[in-house]
């Protein structure tokens, strides 16, 4: 079978973590990714912990199955690499700030004129134009200004960082969102394109109540911890051995609930007859709730909610979310390919699901640094 | 200029929040996105407050510039309007439990007979195979089952939800790029393809550390509330009117925090001169320096860290987000154009910003139910 990106060279010139977010999407569709790391150090992450055999199990999660060569785009015999690269490339990804590439001589105005086909990815903290251009960003400072952080925590309480670096995998998707929008086009203009996106623009863009809610009403709205603000009860409760989620969402869910618990009288009970009514004395009902549930572990709950046919979940730790029969059902976790003698690691499965794309049972493994240059020289010359 | 998708068109069968997420960004990336409602009651999210004039800025948020038809797939004069589309159309999104679609007749592999080029998006809890295929889910039951809830939310304490409902959005982004994949692989077969998205996957896919470090180490992390899990000082801190952020990512930073604070001696106190050092006593840390940072407002600090060249930002509510110079800059809040004596609404712009895609300074305006029915039908007339 053709994969969708089947023949594709992805050049990726980005480190630590939104551009190779970038790239392992592009890679898990089929594009063939070279790493370009810098030379003797390399990306960022190969020094973040955990470590197994002095090898990062967080630099081999987002970095399977990928080559690395390294390259200083300052000397000469390594810029004739990477020139003779760009001749074979479909598309170059790169994370530093605005300016950098044009410095080297690879900013995007000059490489359209020599490779017009080319596409060119950027991703920065605040984007190419605009007064912050040039600034630098981490993800908690963009889930910081760009409002996430101020609808999540518990209600009243301080903010916090959603534990996920939303800040850079966000951008890192939309950046492969516009990659594959610019193949599209190119496969009927026959011209490249430059795609800036920057991390705090993604962080907006995915304020999906909260931006509407605001402009609407003037009133930002603030955490409320693990309810939802309008719907009861829909949240997180506590079992004895931990927390289950409840997602009644209308009164026939709700009723479902009650007779599940032996309270059919709450249907009745003027404090939570309507949604509206819930919304109200949602503490008190809270307390009524866990009252109850306290009492016995969130597998009883789990089985006696899903009979009941109201909404459940488990709130899973990532030990627990591993070994979810339905995650493994969906390949969701997969090996990373040990070299000869090498650590094993493991890493996410690839969330596309398409009838055109087989769905591999491992990743390739992660390169170490520069481990790939051989290869990639000898298929250059090959190519002539 | 023509736009990436230009003349594609999507038939949107999907309503709340992954679906049309997912045709929001395929319809600013060019496409034409055709919204079928079910008759009288349409998406859901047009009763989700908060409401002007009747209409819910909720909905009006995520399907401006998309046109709506109502149609009853079970009748047979909307179902031949149906399949007239289906003749017409390069994509069909849909978000029903699986089996809903085989049942009206336009599953997949009905679909693929008839129409060979037509790309088949769909989004659902828990995907179309695994034992839970079938299972509805909301936001809150994969964000607690795929496990970003468990590193979420203040130390010690229970979990909370990530205020921006990523188990949506982030399956509604993958949907996106799958289909886009789809058009790039059509562009070189002529065949379509199903995409097959799970809210569940979606969420396991973007654990960058928690996967990589439960699965190397056999510990699952928790949650951190503002801070960064190995690096300090790395948070947010209290100012006298809020919070702001402090990201101090090695030693020349905190020397320069330090320095900027007025408590140069930090630097050589060994309860602080290493990250590792600095790591043992957060705590303590962070009082000493809330101790100064208590005393003076967010701007005053911001501009204190700014010109010491330590990264920093406001953490802000989503109104300062909106007015955030950067944010305006970047076109990223945009107008949702008003029907004659409508309301007004706005909602995000666009945040893939391309060499070949007009950046619009407004969003077309959020259809009524059925609103484009008469134009519809007559553009498939005129097509014959």
């Amino acid at each position: 079978m053709t994969t969708p990106l089947d023949g594709i060279i992805v050049l990726d010139l980005t480190h630590v973590l939104a551009g190779p977010f970038c790239s392992t999407i592009l890679g898990d569709l089929g594009a063939r990714v070279i790493k370009i790391e810098r030379p003797v150090l390399g990306d960022d992450t190969r020094e973040f912990p955990p470590f197994k055999q002095g090898e990062s199990a967080y630099f081999a999660a987002l970095n399977a199955g990928k080559q690395s060569i390294a390259l200083d785009l300052k000397a000469p015999a390594d810029r004739a690499i990477f020139e003779r690269l760009l001749d074979r490339a479909d598309v170059v990804l790169e994370n530093y700030r605005p300016g950098v590439m044009e410095r080297l001589g690879y900013g995007f105005e000059d490489l359209r004129k020599t490779h017009p086909r080319l596409i060119y990815g950027a991703v920065s903290g605040f984007g190419h134009t605009g007064p912050e251009a040039g600034k630098p960003a981490y993800d908690m400072v963009v889930q910081a200004r760009g409002g996430v952080m101020s609808i999540t925590g518990p209600e009243g309480g301080p903010p916090v960082r959603v534990g996920a670096s939303v800040g850079d995998i966000v951008a890192g998707m939309y950046l492969a969102q516009g990659i594959l929008a610019a193949l599209v086009q190119r496969g009927r203009t026959g011209e490249g394109a430059k795609v800036d996106i920057a991390m705090l623009d993604s962080q907006l863009a995915i304020q999906e109540h909260s931006l509407a809610t605001t402009t609407a009403t003037g009133v930002p709205p603030g955490p409320t911890g693990a309810r939802h603000p309008s719907i009861t009860p829909f949240s997180t409760y506590r079992a004895s051995d931990g927390f289950f989620v409840i997602a009644a969402g209308n009164d026939a869910l709700f009723a479902k609930l009650a007779q599940g618990l032996g309270c059919p009288d709450w249907v009745t009970d003027p404090r939570f007859a309507s949604n509206g009514a819930r919304c109200e004395n949602v503490h008190m009902l809270k307390r009524l709730i866990e009252a109850i549930t306290l009492e016995k572990p969130r597998d009883h709950w789990i089985a006696l909610m899903e009979s009941a046919g109201v909404p459940t979940a488990r709130v899973q730790n990532m030990a627990e979310a591993i070994e979810d029969p339905q995650v493994k059902a969906r390949n969701m976790v997969v090996p990373v390919e040990q070299r000869e003698g090498g650590p094993s690691f493991k890493a996410a499965g690839n969330p596309i699901k398409m009838s055109t794309l087989p769905d591999r049972q491992a990743r390739g493994p992660a390169p170490l640094l520069d481990a790939d240059r051989e290869a990639i020289l000898g298929w250059l010359d090959a190519a002539g």
